[in-house]
């Protein structure tokens, strides 16, 4: 399984709309990219891994897919949609990785 | 629930064993956390978001709790233990972000 993640780096004038991500902006993903994405998760930044440090990410959202082909295919046609709606919740460019699935 | 997230950055001279990773530490740090891990993933860094891109992360492990406090409390008694095996599958100093689980 293929995992789409979608890293929002934490920084001084960072901000990030987590309400508007959960709520609007990945059940619009969910819905265009449809029965390819087999499922999502969206994590919360708290802390970095030093006592009392920052996050490193605000945020992040997770797609998993069954291969890179079935992310491509699903993704494509709704991109431009998609990275539209982004000022809507967060001003950093994200970091995106695409990783397999190992454990 | 709460996600700690490890992440090993690319980099020209980064390296990572995703075989050690997986048979020996990942296995390694189950049996010494218990319980309070919940579930654990790793996923292998393939590419960037760019087309051709190199993937930002080389791998990541997560490694799911119910609270922060449970992550704490079963991480500090092995930390020095589990710390002490990253040189033998990695050389990046990892990236660690704890977040919490959103959708």
């Amino acid at each position: 399984m293929i995992v789409v993640s979608v890293l929002y780096p934490n920084g001084p004038q960072a901000r990030f709309d987590i309400d508007y991500y959960t709520r609007t902006h990945m059940p619009m993903v969910q819905q265009r990219l449809g029965a390819p994405l087999r499922r999502m998760a969206v994590e919360h930044g708290l802390a970095g891994g030093a006592p009392g440090s920052p996050p490193p990410f605000l945020a992040s959202g997770h797609l998993y897919f069954d291969s890179l082909e079935a992310f491509q295919g699903a993704f494509a046609p709704h991109a431009a949609a998609i990275m539209a709606d982004i000022p809507n919740y967060t001003n950093p460019q994200p970091v995106i990785q695409i990783g397999e699935l190992r454990m």
